[in-house]
């Protein structure tokens, strides 16, 4: 849990991010130097100045470095959950409106370096595997946002919908959106679609 | 959705789909045997009577064979796409009305045999890269939607929104829906939703 005023940093905790992060840049340089499938862990451990043993204790296999920066969202969406409850949601819309200030927080977070965004993304696009992992990343999400509901009283059945939704309003916006500059826009406007399904345009002549 | 009256299968095809079915067999029984991840691709295909060369000439690998089902679901879709077009769909509404029938159809072929179904969901649940194979599946199958809806006239970014939230509305249900049984009737519960997201409940009062 992060305070608003948050507390120091302990040092072991500064070294652990420092350690991490150099295995995430080490990674990086050489997924763009070589290719994915070309770079081993050892290769990585080595570029990183760590051994295999210290990269296994910050990631389980070569793919999850590449979506290091998911662990970050997680703790964005945990630190939304514990920070302000409006409560249960009575309807689907309602728990949607709850979630969009939160995946428009993890669209921000997300992209706050947009050349690295679009970087990993091109990454993933590139590798049937990296798609699929990333591909149950967003499910794992999805988990997540529906469980932040259900602690706040709503319904199963309606958060597991709400949730879905979202990441379907997420994933709209992947899909449409050119560059990481726009993808927390387009999710919001996404968003404000999903809202609307139900209304009939005003002006149209049906029938 | 077969045509209303279907032309004989050459007998080329009807033997390759009695191969192909063998392999798919002789994988869920090795499979529900020793695991998924103890079995491989020679002990398919030598439970299956046939060579290595034959097995990967109808999968590209072991996973594909868990996903065999879905390549019928796909032509399902295809066949949908072919016989009834309404045109273009104007909104996201409409848009997702069209997807809601072939969804459903995708739905109840995928649970014609509902203990086959379930112990397809018990397998993928069981295995990280099965999870993500699935969740990638699913994806393809938003992109199908949506090139399906693009191609009877519907905006790109109307027909990529409408697919995603075809897509959650199944998902929802899958997750919903303890058995293969339900499925359809839970899809349909989630399409209906999704539908009257934007309409507010009659009876509350807000404020």
């Amino acid at each position: 849990m992060t305070s608003p005023t948050a507390a120091p940093v302990p040092l072991v905790e500064r070294k652990r991010r420092l350690v991490q992060q150099r295995i995430v840049e080490a990674a990086d340089e050489l997924f763009s130097e070589r290719g994915f499938d070309q770079v081993s862990v050892t290769d990585i451990a080595a570029r990183a100045d760590v051994g295999r043993t210290t990269f296994f204790r910050y990631f389980g296999d070569k793919q999850e470095v590449v979506f290091a920066k998911e662990q970050q969202l997680l703790a964005t969406i945990t630190a939304a959950a514990q920070q302000d409850s409006p409560g249960a949601a009575g309807t689907a819309g309602e728990a949607l409106e709850q979630l969009r200030p939160i995946v428009l927080d993890v669209c921000e977070q997300a992209t706050t370096d947009p050349e690295a965004y679009e970087r990993h993304c091109r990454l993933v696009d590139h590798y049937l595997e990296l798609r699929g992992r990333d591909a149950l990343k967003m499910q794992h999400i999805a988990v997540i946002l529906s469980e932040l509901l259900v602690r706040r009283g709503t319904e199963a059945t309606l958060a597991v919908f709400a949730a879905q939704v979202a990441l379907a309003c997420y994933q709209t916006a992947r899909l449409r959106s050119g560059s990481g500059r726009s993808l927390t826009d387009e999710t919001r406007a996404a968003f404000d679609e999903a809202l609307a399904l139900g209304q009939r345009p005003a002006a149209t002549g049906r029938g």
